[in-house]
């Protein structure tokens, strides 16, 4: 993570706050985000698709990796859309004054009434992901009297991981339509069909955590020949291509997270030579970043309740969080790095296992992990919890959620406020 | 599940009330919960600890599993305590009236802060994980100048589902201190020595999902031999012997409960037959059911948004809710039945994979499920869903909780309402 260091106190710093000082001031556990980085992150993407794309294109922050009001003012600001995949995640986009006209609606299953909040909204594209949904969303624009633009979402049948075109795997997501047996292409046809429905743009995503440009240039090649197979076929000419996310952020030592403009570089070329060798007008470009904006940009301050003692075992580093703030090693066994703010300057000299408060011996953040020596009161900070944390949090055993602070020049202010008792029984019919 | 039926439409009926028209009425994701069944079970427990063991006992329904203030109120009114292992869970019980003395609170790390709320609210026992607990209670306690009534929580190294007594394995889990090592008699000294401190209860928990009573007798012929030890050693009797929870419920076929009348039964002989064999008074005894008494007396309500075709896989049926408000699956691929509740009167010919609604692979809510045909608009019911669903749901992708809704003799009341746009943001900084 950038704006990590070391004060003359010993206590870890982020973006040069005290992080000890930010656990006292606003509490454990406690969710912190730099604004500054996070701006910077997005400004790479969008000079990037400027310098190497000339503009003809959009990154929209794939807003279920954390969100909130202010968040979704910082991609405003900065000029961005926003992907989401709920009416929930749209309510939060149009209270933070966002142009409905960038949002990218997305998701295996909308209901009629988000189909409609959508579209009463304005909201820029909304994804189709299954004939039903086709079919639906026609039903619900012919009834409002408008055009309903869509994207539609499509397997390239590519594993990012292995690089491979394979036949099953990818295909055998839960998300859109296969281009291989021809589902997709079949379905172009009755997209183009309906009245009420205007094909915007085929999006795909090939998955998570990818460390290499090459699985993204792969698949802009294959997604070129779709929308030329399309232009052929259907005689359409697709004006936009959705390359959707997955741009992998170091979470442990050993991830070496790809430089997003020379990804973006080398998907520009890719794209460009693909068009002119088929004929195509370059189709305007949307990138969807969730993580790499956020999950490197953020950690999580604890307080240490105890340090257990286990005879043939590591000991067990107790903190007041867990897999209510953070699921993603109870879900994953995701690998996180974690530093005792107040004692930075030490070194790691123990492994243990850190664990979290809830009754739920699966309730652990890590295993055999690095730590400085700690003990009850210490403040221990987990590094790039910046993504999927808040987003995933739970009330589990009534926790309360964390309050999340943005950390800019000197300054933290909360954008999430702290959860308290009476939030936890604001549902519950007394 | 007890109190399913199908009717004269083909529709799944729980407890005589139609479940298609529960999903129409109310909305879906759904979670409906039999308030009979959960009241007979409490019964059962209450009626087998007075059968049994004389009444000199209590059963503390384990909050966790499903935590709102008319479930608590629920077992007020059944003459049962409550096991909370939050400050969260214990304003719930107190909203709802429960009887703070008929509370424990559980947990591996409790703050200062929730120490001085549980003593200022009078609730029963306070249960001390580890020395830094039990060193920062004494000290609330004596600012109040009050007595801290606790139990302590020891591990037994009793692995259930092996019936073995072992070295590691439970001796390695995060709760509690070793009884084998002298590590729990050491502290049960220092508990002893602190002022402020009444040591009432030893505690213990062996584990989940147990299918057989030996176990139990088990565990309690070793905590009785600790309480033995105790007396021999430092001259004090403790009056009461928690035995945790951990009573399994049918989740699919080929799970067999054991009888709640003859566990209780077996273990009172044990405990009898030992503390005449030991030279103790019989314990009070405390019995921790949380899954037991709600987990197979709920099911969650679905609409199906579409059914996916896979190529050399099987379907997929697409749900509208999923690991948001159901991440037991994701979480430990715990297995589940499911039925088209508007085709329950069908066989189930397929076999699907079901999936939630999420922009999130993982988000499943189990595969090589048997289910009747089902297409979009179907209403799908998940059995025994009513421990661990609601208390670990999450706002993931900014989805809304789903409502809960209990029913009794043809009638159905929300207890607790589903969330709302504006629920979601309301904590966030505008």
């Amino acid at each position: 993570m950038e704006n990590l260091a070391v004060n003359g106190k010993g206590h870890l710093t982020f973006n040069k706050i005290d992080t000890v000082l930010l656990a006292r001031d606003f509490g454990t556990p406690l969710y912190v985000m730099d604004e500054l980085t996070m701006r910077k992150e997005c400004r790479d993407f969008k000079e990037s698709i400027a310098k190497y794309y000339g503009g003809h294109g959009i990154t929209a922050y794939a807003s279920k990796a954390f969100c909130c009001v202010q968040m979704c003012r910082l991609i405003a600001e900065e000029g961005l859309g926003l992907d989401v995949s709920s009416i929930g995640e749209i309510h939060t986009a149009l209270r933070a004054g966002c142009n409905p006209r960038k949002i990218y609606f997305h998701g295996n299953f909308k209901t009629d009434e988000e189909f409609a909040y959508a579209l009463d909204n304005k909201v820029g594209r909304i994804e189709v992901d299954n004939l039903d949904e086709l079919e639906r969303l026609n039903v619900v624009a012919c009834e409002k009297n408008v055009t309903a633009d869509i994207m539609l979402r499509v397997k390239p049948g590519v594993d990012a991981h292995t690089h491979s075109f394979i036949k099953t795997g990818k295909n055998d997501s839960k998300f859109g339509f296969i281009i291989e047996n021809g589902e997709a292409l079949e379905t172009v046809k009755k997209a183009l069909e309906y009245e009420n429905i205007s094909l915007k743009t085929i999006n795909c995503h090939i998955g998570s955590q990818i460390f290499d440009t090459e699985p993204f240039v792969h698949t802009a090649g294959i997604m070129l020949d779709f929308l030329a197979q399309i232009k052929a076929e259907l005689g359409y000419e697709v004006p936009e291509l959705n390359l959707g996310g997955g741009f992998g952020i170091k979470y442990v030592d050993g991830q070496e997270p790809m430089d997003v403009g020379e990804c973006i570089e080398s998907v520009s070329l890719r794209v460009k030579a693909k068009c002119a060798e088929l004929g195509l007008a370059q189709p305007y470009i949307i990138l969807e970043p969730g993580r790499k904006i956020v999950g490197d940009k953020g950690l999580t301050l604890y307080t240490v309740g105890c340090v257990k003692e286990i005879p043939d075992g590591d000991p067990k580093v107790i903190v007041d969080g867990g897999m209510t703030d953070n699921p993603r090693y109870a879900l994953y066994q995701a690998e996180y790095e974690a530093i005792v703010a107040n004692k930075a300057d030490k070194p790691k000299d123990t492994i243990v296992s850190l664990c979290g408060r809830t009754c739920e011996s699966g309730d652990m953040l890590g295993e055999k992990m690095p730590l400085q020596s700690a003990e009850a009161g210490d403040i221990l900070a987990v590094l790039a919890t910046g993504a999927y944390n808040y987003s995933m949090s739970s009330n589990y055993n009534r926790m309360m959620k964390p309050a999340v602070v943005f950390v800019n020049r000197n300054r933290a202010t909360v954008v999430v406020k702290r959860e308290t008792l009476d939030d936890l029984i604001r549902n519950d019919v007394v």
